[in-house]
């Protein structure tokens, strides 16, 4: 499959990150109908998944024992997801000219195994260049939440098919914590890329807050 | 979890390698079998699998369409099963002194998807060094056939659970016809650890040739 370099593509790839119940799934639904509305070819997509082989390599991952996987075997599968997810998801869109929103890209695995996890954040910016070379989002919003109320909210969502996948919430608070310290950290890191933004509001606030950095990041009327 | 060192694991790891319908799982049996007759305590396993995170792996690896993965979301899935054997049941076992016969291992991936698919033999090198280190077999043991002979053979094992485990044999004749020379350079270039074996004749045969081997290799009484 050949796909356009980066230069060439006609989209712009968004993703949403941040910890547990920040309002990330929330979120990325309200920003995807705000640019529908306006006109614009959305793809509204997630990591770990978003293409079908990728949503099987999920279910390894969000399901189970905490201890299921070792920290290097976790990111393995979170790269092998991402993969496919860039190469028959991401790209193809982009390269005819859609937006791409995503819930969750590569800055969760730089925050959950590479600063809060075991794996190290020289090991998984290698692996990330191994795998993506130099591919990466055009604008990344960073949700930030007090740990306790994002793990409160977490918890409401488990209804239906989600109320299995609570793999990482059962983490402990400390790891919670440091992972909230690690997306400020990526964050202060790439300010060219990255716009933290305050997601204790309602949802109608945190909308509007994440509506007014993609305008102002792309140009488009408020 | 913590391991021994290489240096200090008092246990011996096997690996069996070669082609689709080679003799490989035949064998790791028969040589597993011979070991255990002359009192060694030995662990029988296998490539994608050999701890269950790994076996679930397998499973999306093994399965379905030819075209499922591209080749480097392969070699991650791979990458990290093997990371999840090696973690979980390859290193526990040899340093409580067992000995570890596997059916394919590394150079399986290094043939595959190196040599003969388009990722590329650096490539899964870098992976390999970021994944496992240095950690290598002691012993390989390269099982060689014509291609045609294999594929003929492999088409008889397809009963039962291993009837839907085709995805690689259904590639075509010149991809395996340039793993065949892949794993032939693998052998050639690692002179210390592999030996290329004559998997052409009867069972019988194959496992005299193996014992040989492994015999001379390890000081064992023939
Ligand atoms: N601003 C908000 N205020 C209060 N509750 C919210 C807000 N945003 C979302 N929620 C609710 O909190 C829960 C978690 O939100 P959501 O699923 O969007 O978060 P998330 O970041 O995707 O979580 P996860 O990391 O678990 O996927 C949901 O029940 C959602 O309805
Ligand atoms: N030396 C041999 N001569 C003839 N048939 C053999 C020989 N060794 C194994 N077979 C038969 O060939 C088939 C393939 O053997 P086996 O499953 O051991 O190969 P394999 O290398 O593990 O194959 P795969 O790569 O598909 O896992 C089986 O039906 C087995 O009984
Ligand atoms: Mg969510
Ligand atoms: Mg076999």
């Amino acid at each position: 499959m050949t796909v356009q370099p980066d230069r060439l593509r006609g989209g712009h790839f968004i993703t949403l990150e941040g910890g547990e119940g920040a309002g990330k799934s929330t979120q990325v639904k309200r920003l995807a109908a705000a640019l529908s509305a306006r006109g614009i070819d959305v793809v509204q997509t997630r990591e770990p998944g978003g293409t079908p082989g990728a949503e099987d390599i999920r279910s390894l991952l969000v399901t189970g024992d905490p201890a299921r996987w070792d920290a290097m075997t976790e990111t393995l599968l979170h790269y092998a997801a991402r993969r496919a997810h860039v190469e028959k998801t991401v790209k193809p869109a982009l390269a005819r000219g859609a937006w791409v929103i995503s819930d969750r890209f590569a800055d969760s695995t730089m925050a959950y195994q590479g600063y809060a996890g075991s794996v190290g954040r020289e090991t998984v910016a290698a692996l990330h260049r191994l795998v993506l070379g130099d591919f990466a989002p055009d604008l990344t919003l960073v949700l930030d939440l007090p740990v306790e109320t994002g793990l409160a909210r977490a918890k409401t969502r488990m209804t239906g098919a989600a109320q299995a996948e609570d793999r990482y919430e059962r983490m402990g608070l400390a790891f919670h914590e440091s992972l909230r310290a690690a997306f400020h950290e990526i964050a202060r890191r790439e300010p060219e890329r990255c716009r933290l933004i305050d997601a204790g509001g309602n949802p109608d606030q945190v909308a509007a807050a994440l509506w007014q950095a993609v305008a102002a990041r792309f140009n488009l009327p408020a």
